[in-house]
């Protein structure tokens, strides 16, 4: 199928469909939800019934979005013929299984990761596209619908958390393209950005300055390495995914290839992430411990103590410091 | 003068001129060093002699910008005829009086900020730019210059510094589709921003661990405060510059309105950095005190003891969080 085929293949079914169920992942983020919402907002102008799903709660910082507290938890019932999943790899991102589809539907997915599984009857995935709030906007220009006020902000949002504040490698040209359009709308960019960013849970301060406290350097200042215990858990009162993104404050320190946070989550547990800023391939280490994930991000989980967790990781990166620039 | 001719009148002066010195601002940043490299590289690419000027050595982290090296600590000497101020609100920015400049000179200045006293033979000031890199870059075009890779990464440098990665207001539509069409190049993001953005000195991250460690919230969780004594300088080895951007650390709490540094930089002195998020006017704030600024974003300095300064602004912050919203 080319390129225009599936999309305009894709925009017949909406089209036509008087009812519509979105779907969007687990762990939602602002792209799945905004997208989501975009694509909602966009078939209700069009006089279509929409019901949205996702199967946990919005996170706070995503309750203002236009449309976000029509999200449920609970699986549409009757289930809509027409089903777009927005953002999701698999059937299993939404915790569902193929038997959880009836017979006579028609699956939209609607994606940008490369890893998708195709595992729609129309398959829009793009690799390309920074976040699918780019292809959500193009699919609403598609369909006809005049993008508003509400519907902007939401594709905005997904945009902006999806490329990093434009600063990810996956911003393209067309991200800031189609961008443009929506700060043409005039929306509040201060008042969004605001909503998005500034509600950091006084906790998650806390559990920083616990692990800048116990900053430690290696090899010669390439590896930056962090330590959340237990008990620094306990006492900054942060859950454990408060902890996400802690490790970029310091491999952005001058001179770091690569940053590690090791976290305590039992007595003999630690999970541990890997970062690196240039070369290192902290993949292939994540795999030594049994983990994985990307060349500049992984992790891994090891059955051991803190402390020789902690050995184990210095030893590994320290080595790969050492010989990986010759490999 | 309209838009067009000032503009047609900038460009006619520089294609005239065999020769051009650049000038930059004091305390030099992103935006300054990058929009007066792009310019410079393509009056370079005309055939021009060019020379680059700054009271002050370039940091660290803008080092790595085409033709940085070109820039000089010493002013040119004999003096061209042609002047280009960039990023210049006036000529003490350059530390450069009236007298300085010979009698037959041309100055342009070119510039986005509100203040600018326009000391230009011919001004180009445009406050609804986000950066100087913007206004740089339409130059160019009008120079009828093509934008290669280096002059690109300097334009692209400029605007993602002094937007604040497109998340402040100033950010427009225009903002964007300029940006756009710097990446339609193919200039590298990841190393562009790992050049900029992941230079941070170690003193840097102990100094935040101090701030942190400190962090006192008042008024119900409005008012975030960190405090910086001499002795936290020198623990963390730090530069008193260093401590530029701490505050936002604790902005971006949920709840929190306004967020304080008050910095000891010695014994009978502590200088106050104020910022609020949605509605206080901090600069009211500082002017209680003789200092002054923006409405989001003020400052001043109070000669009396840290413990003494910390009272006196807590108290003054907590009265208009009481009272503010009523005027």
């Amino acid at each position: 199928m080319t390129e225009n085929t599936f999309m305009e293949e894709f925009v017949d079914v909406l089209r036509k469909a008087p009812k519509v169920a979105l779907f969007s992942h687990i762990s939602p983020d602002g792209d799945c939800i905004g997208s989501m919402l975009a694509i909602g907002l966009a078939l209700q102008k069009m006089g279509k019934e929409v019901v949205y799903y996702n199967p946990n709660p919005i996170p706070g910082n995503l309750g203002f979005l236009p449309g976000s507290r029509c999200i449920s938890q609970i699986l549409p019932n009757p289930q809509p013929k027409t089903l777009l999943f927005v953002d999701c790899t698999d059937l299993g991102r939404v915790n569902l299984a193929k038997s959880d589809i009836h017979g006579n539907s028609t699956i939209l997915n609607l994606d940008h990761h490369i890893s998708n599984l195709n595992f729609g009857d129309i398959n829009w995935v793009d690799a390309r596209a920074s976040a699918v709030g780019e292809l959500a906007l193009t699919l609403i220009n598609l369909l006809g619908v005049e993008i508003d006020l509400d519907i902007a902000v939401n594709l905005y949002t997904a945009i902006v958390t999806d490329s990093g504040c434009f600063q990810y490698s996956n911003t393209t040209a067309q991200t800031h393209r189609l961008t443009a359009k929506l700060l043409d709308l005039g929306i509040d960019l201060a008042s969004i950005h605001h909503n998005i960013f500034d509600q950091k849970p006084i906790a998650q301060v806390k559990l920083l300055q616990c692990a800048l406290a116990g900053l430690e350097m290696y090899a010669e200042g390439q590896l930056a390495l962090l330590t959340l215990s237990l008990e620094d858990f306990q006492r900054s009162g942060a859950e454990q995914e408060l902890s996400d993104g802690l490790v970029n404050h310091v491999r952005s320190i001058a001179g770091v290839e690569s940053a590690v946070l090791l976290k305590e989550v039992g007595p003999l547990e630690v999970k541990v992430g890997l970062r690196s800023n240039l070369w290192l391939d902290v993949n292939k280490i994540a795999a030594q411990f049994g983990g994985g994930g990307h060349k500049r991000a992984a992790g891994c989980t090891l059955k051991i103590p803190l402390t020789e967790a902690k050995i184990s990781i210095i030893g590994a990166i320290e080595e790969a410091l050492r010989s990986g620039r010759n490999n």
